[in-house]
């Protein structure tokens, strides 16, 4: 079975993909036929640069320190709290003594962040600070935010990318505003939707693999659990859901801490020892094309401010609207 | 295993295909976009009428009875020839003593027509005549035939087809010719690459289904046999080829003949008593779109001189030309 799976992530770069882990960078918006043909039906990514220069978002949100504070002066927004920055990842179990410095899978649990609310303008100064707070704070709700909290930004971006809409026949089903600093990382996952991210300030770096490449992120089932904010303490601690229930994650840390890589290499030797995941910075201004089922890992680099701001469309090409 | 094969069978047709089982028809060709976005992408089959009617083989081809045989008169091409028209088709096994009228399924064969070279003029008589040859004549060769064997006939039809071309991001790979009368019939297969079929004259029915209902096809493995022609008594003899090799072929015949049709209708419940087909029939100038993967089944309505004459585009998506 093992064979059959790497013959078919091997036949997919050949065929496919090629075997450069470079992503395809277009100079401008494609036509909405090239980027259905050429990008879509073969389920490959692409970064679209001068996509979005049009949009007041690139210079009402980076140039002016107050723009984004005013707009959304009364604005409660959610914002979620880890200590390291890194939401939905994985991280020693609570009820494992951590005396060890090996873990072993089994001690692991799928860590949630605490979300919490708070007015905008709070929200931001935790973000940007770099303060002394015992916590990191990434403004990320993937529930069609930017339409709902963020409503007041919605004349600075387009309600939707033209060209991919016309070519996938949908509008998006959510777009998500992302506000997050250096620190701010996205484990390795998947979604089911066709995704556009449009980087406002600051970059973000993206590790992509394709679906067939599945077997190499080691999914497990781990615990979940939630860390929760003590109001008096300002800490965060981490708990296991009760009741208990499980969630299918990926098991690889792309970026390994130099003490246990070599540990981690021979734990997922077909992610470490394979072929190199895709490999990309997506700059202010660019658009990626991330693939429905492409697993991605998602960190930053913040601008002058501290600040790496994108908003994502989420297209679902199963529920076209009508045309004609 | 069977009841998920079941469910996604339902799924396809809940969530892409609908629940009708007509073919959409649109008036005339379409935009590359809506072509690639609306069929090809959730493979989809679909007829376009008015698509060919610049052709000079709509009227050349059929107004004049000699074009054809003058055109082609020192052309050399392939006829196969079978006893009932139904060439790649299963049939009792040579080495089986056919009395009984029930025949199982190890007893069948998966029999090949004779290919006969003749001088094209003799070949359309053969296939026009329903002539006391004690078998039928159907030039039908998938070898991009019309760019070899009829290659005189070129500028009668167009070389491509330009909005498939340019949806597809590819060339044909193969262009062939298929001229058969009432009884020319092609069992249910499936080809690997998207097909476009335009009928010159007279019409050919088809049944469609698409590739996740290949369980209801009861794909078994049969011995490969072929047709000969005696050049003394002109009669089809059937012989399983050796060495003996194994086609895995679909089992059902869509049209049993009436005195067997409960027992078919009882070896093949899948496929009688589940979602019928797709069927449609496709008129002189006009386009099927059969996506790659759907099986199909084809028999065909001669015109007033007994001939239908179609015309197919092999398209390979996965192996585009270079466009910018």
């Amino acid at each position: 079975m093992e064979e059959v799976v790497q013959k078919l992530q091997e036949d997919v770069r050949e065929l496919s993909l090629g075997t450069s882990t470079r992503v395809e960078r277009l100079d401008g918006p494609p036509s909405p036929l090239r980027f259905l043909r050429d990008y879509v039906s073969p389920n490959k990514p692409c970064i679209i640069s001068n996509a979005i220069q049009h949009w007041p978002a690139l210079t009402n949100w980076t140039h002016n320190d107050d723009y984004l504070s005013q707009k959304l002066s009364r604005s409660i927004v959610s914002v979620h709290l880890t200590p390291d920055g890194q939401a939905d990842a994985l991280v020693p179990s609570p009820t494992t003594t951590s005396t060890t410095t090996t873990t072993s899978l089994s001690s692991l649990c799928f860590a949630s962040a605490h979300t919490q609310l708070m007015p905008f303008p709070e929200a931001l100064r935790l973000i940007s600070s770099g303060s002394s707070d015992p916590f990191v704070a990434y403004a990320q709700e993937q529930n069609d935010c930017f339409r709902s909290e963020y409503s007041s930004l919605s004349s600075d971006v387009e309600t939707h990318i033209p060209w991919a809409t016309e070519a996938l026949g949908c509008h998006p089903e959510a777009v998500n505003l992302w506000i997050g600093n250096h620190l701010s990382t996205t484990s390795f996952h998947k979604d089911h939707y066709e995704n556009l991210y449009a980087v406002i300030t600051g970059e973000k770096h993206f590790l992509l693999l394709p679906p067939t490449d599945v077997h190499r992120l080691y999914i497990h089932n781990y615990p979940a659990a939630r860390y929760s904010l003590s109001q008096d303490t300002r800490e965060l601690t981490l708990q296991l859901e009760e009741p208990r229930r499980h969630v299918p994650w990926c098991s690889v840390n792309p970026y390994p801490p130099a003490a246990i890589k070599d540990q981690e290499v021979s734990k997922f030797p077909l992610y470490f020892n394979g072929p190199r995941p895709f490999e990309c910075t997506v700059k202010a201004g660019e658009i990626l094309y991330l693939p429905s089922m492409w697993f991605h890992h998602v960190k930053q680099s913040p601008d002058s401010r501290g600040r790496t701001i994108a908003i994502n469309y989420c297209m679902d090409s199963t529920s076209p609207v009508s045309h004609t």
